[in-house]
C-alpha cells in the first residue's frame, strides 16, 4: 500500500499535506515546449529520460511534444512505461542476469525497446533472450566518451561490437550511446563545449569505424540537460535524451549558461511545514533524507532571502535564520528546490501538480523504487 | 502497486534478483538478543526506533524480546505499525498540522500513542485533538540537551511547558525526551561520554525543575545506538531508543568502542550485480543514488579486499579494484555495507532475510515512504 496522496485535485495549495513533491505546472508546462521548441527543425529526436520523473503522464506530456520516445534506466521502469502505453523505450544501461533478459524480451514483443552493451558477453545473452521470446531488441553499444563509468573505448572496440550485434539473431543494430554525464555539471559553459566537443569526436570515430566494417550506424544518442545544445549543433549526434530539465534542480541551476542558451525554470519543490522554531536562529522542517536527495547539495530555500537550509537527518531539515531574514514561525510552509531532482522524485509517491492557488493534478510516481 | 520481491522465502540466496535490501538473519538476531539483554534488568526500558527498519516484523520481534514499543517518527508511521498491531508508539517529533494532530488523536483510540512538544502553541493544538476525539495523549517535553535541533533549554523552560502540558485536557505529561543525537557518531568513547555525560545533567536539571513544580516526570527517555550504555548508566534516563543496532551500517562501524562496549554486527546488506567492466580498473554495479542512502558516504564492499565503492550516478555504483583485489567478472554480486542504513531501508519495499544460502522471509518495508 502507498501512502496516501498529500492533496486532491480542487485542494487549494495552502492545504496540500507536507512533506510534499510539488510542480508547478505553468513553469512544468514551459520547459517542456522550450526543448521541443529547440530540438524541433534541428533533425534530431528527442527521446527524454524518464529517470528524472517516473511518471507516465509526464512521459505522455514529452511524446505528445515531439518526443519520439523515452529513456530509463532500469527494466523494471520500463515495464511500467510500456505497461503505460509509451511504445518506444531505451534502456541506457547494461542488463545483466536471466530473469532480467527474460522481462526485457518480453516487453520488446509489446513495444520497441532499446538496450546497451559493453561486453560481448552481452551479446549473446541478449541474443538468446530475443530469440527465446520471439522478439527483436534494439542494441546500441555504449562507448565511453569521458565518463569513465561503463562503456568500450570509442573507434575499433566499438566497431568490434557492433559486427556481433549486427550478426546476433534476435537483435538490431541500431548505433551507438555516446552520453558524457560527467559533462553535465562543468560549471562554465567552455568546459562542457570542450568536453562535449572531444565526445563528439569520439562518436564520430566510432560511427565511422563501424561503418567502415560495413554496418550501418542510424543512431548516435547521447546529452543531457547540461550539455544537449552541443550534441544538438554537433552534426554527429541524431537523439537527445535531457531528462531534469522539466524540473530543473538546484545544481543544475549552478551551471553558468552562455548567452544564447536556454534557461529552464524550477518547476520542482518539496513544500514543508516549520515544526520547530525551539532553538534560536533557526527552523525546522518536516523534510530530511527521507523527503529529499543530498548528493548535489541541500535544498534551496525558495523565494525566502537569509533562510538556509544546513543540515538534515532522517525527518528533520535545519533552516538557518539570518539576522536579516524574516523568522519563519512554527507552522509556516517553506518551499524547497531539490538538489538533484532524480533522487528526491524516488522518495515521493505522488506529484502534487498545482497551478497558482489551486491542485490541478496529482499524479503516482509509478516507477518509484523500480530498482531492478 | 510496489514493486515485485527481488525473491521468494525457499529461493536459493544466488537466486535474489538485485538490487535487494539483505538481512542476515543470523546476524540480525544476534543483534537483537545483544541489546535486549544489555537492557534487561537494568530497569530501563527498551523502545528501539523503528525509523531505521519500517517494518512491522521486526517491530514484533522487538517487542518479543521486551521492548515496552517503538518509536518512529512519523504520524504516517505510526499508523502503519499501531495498524499491524504494535501497542505503544511515541512519536519522538513534533506535530504540526490539523489533519497531522487529527490523525494522531484517532489512532490513540486504539494504542498508547505519545509525541514531542517544544512549544506552547503545540499544547494547545493537541489538547483541542485529543478531546474531539475523545482520545488521551501522552506527550513529552523535548529538551535540547546537545543536538540543537528541535527542543526547549533544559530547566525552567522545560518546567514551564511540562506545567502546560499538564493542565491541559486530553494530554498525559510523561515525562522528557532528551535525545542527543549529535553525540552518536562521535568516533571515540570518551567524546561520546563527554557528550552523553552533559546531556545527563540537563535532563536530570529538567526533571528537578518539573519536579519542583509539583509535577511527575516519570520518563527521561533518549538513546541512540552510539551511546546507549551511557544513557542505561545515568541514573536518569528511565528509557533508551537505539534503532540502528539492529543492522549496523558502516558509519555506526567507524566509531571506536571501548573494551566494555557491545559489539553490534553488519547484518544489513545491498546485495548487486557488476553490470560492466568494460573501464579499466573498475566494476560497475546496479546499485547507486536509488538504492543506497549517500549522506554518511559510500558504502562498503563487504568480504572484498582491494574493492573501494567511489561514486554513485542514480542506478550506477563505480567500485575500483586495486591491481592486488581479485577483479569482479560481469554477472559477479557484491554485497555492501550501506553507509547510513535508516534512508538506505527507506529507498526499497522489501527487506529480504537468508539464512545461510537460503532466503528465509521477505518483509514489506510497510512504512517505507511514510512522509507525513
Amino acid at each position: 500500500m502507498p501512502p496516501s496522496p498529500p492533496a486532491q485535485p480542487g485542494d487549494a495549495v495552502a492545504a496540500i499535506d507536507t512533506p510534499a513533491l510539488v510542480v508547478d505546472l505553468d513553469a512544468f508546462e514551459r520547459n517542456l515546449d522550450l526543448m521541443s521548441n529547440a530540438v524541433r527543425g534541428s533533425g534530431l529526436a528527442l527521446r527524454p529520460h524518464a529517470k528524472s520523473h517516473k511518471c507516465p503522464e509526464i512521459a505522455r506530456a514529452q511524446v505528445e511534444r515531439d518526443a519520439i520516445g523515452i529513456c530509463c534506466q532500469k527494466v523494471a521502469e520500463a515495464e511500467v512505461f510500456v505497461d503505460a502505453g509509451i511504445r518506444d523505450v531505451l534502456v541506457t544501461n547494461e542488463v545483466v542476469g536471466a530473469g532480467k533478459l527474460r522481462r526485457l524480451a518480453a516487453i520488446a514483443r509489446r513495444a520497441t525497446i532499446g538496450v546497451l552493451v559493453d561486453d560481448a558477453g552481452s551479446v549473446a545473452e541478449l541474443s538468446a533472450a530475443a530469440t527465446a521470446a520471439g522478439a527483436t531488441l534494439d542494441v546500441l553499444v555504449e562507448v565511453d566518451v569521458g565518463a569513465h563509468r561503463c562503456g568500450v573505448p570509442p573507434g575499433e572496440p566499438a566497431a568490434r561490437l557492433a559486427t556481433a550485434i549486427a550478426r546476433a539473431p534476435g537483435l538490431r543494430l541500431r548505433g551507438i550511446h555516446a552520453y558524457h554525464g560527467a559533462a553535465q555539471h562543468l560549471r562554465t559553459p567552455a568546459e562542457r563545449c570542450d568536453a562535449i566537443a572531444a565526445a563528439v569526436r569520439d562518436a564520430a570515430a566510432s560511427r565511422a569505424a563501424i561503418e567502415a566494417a560495413g554496418i550501418g550506424c542510424a543512431v548516435v544518442t547521447g546529452a543531457g540537460t547540461g550539455t544537449w545544445q552541443h550534441e544538438r549543433d554537433s552534426g554527429v549526434y541524431t537523439e537527445l535524451q535531457p531528462g531534469s530539465y522539466v524540473f530543473m534542480d538546484a545544481d543544475y541551476g549552478r551551471n553558468a549558461l552562455a548567452p544564447d542558451q536556454h534557461h529552464f525554470e524550477h518547476s520542482l519543490f518539496v513544500l514543508t511545514t516549520v515544526m520547530s522554531v525551539a532553538v534560536r536562529s533557526q527552523a525546522v522542517v518536516d523534510a530530511g533524507l527521507k523527503a529529499l536527495a543530498f548528493d548535489s547539495g541541500p535544498p534551496l530555500v525558495y523565494g525566502a532571502p537569509g533562510l538556509d537550509f544546513r543540515r538534515a537527518s532522517d525527518e528533520h531539515g535545519v533552516v538557518a535564520v539570518t539576522d536579516t531574514a524574516i523568522a519563519p514561525r512554527r507552522g509556516d510552509r517553506l518551499w524547497l528546490v531539490p538538489g538533484h531532482c532524480d533522487p528526491t522524485v524516488n522518495l515521493h509517491d505522488w506529484i502534487v501538480g498545482v497551478r497558482g492557488e489551486t491542485v490541478e493534478s496529482v499524479w503516482a510516481v509509478a516507477a518509484r523504487g523500480a530498482l531492478a
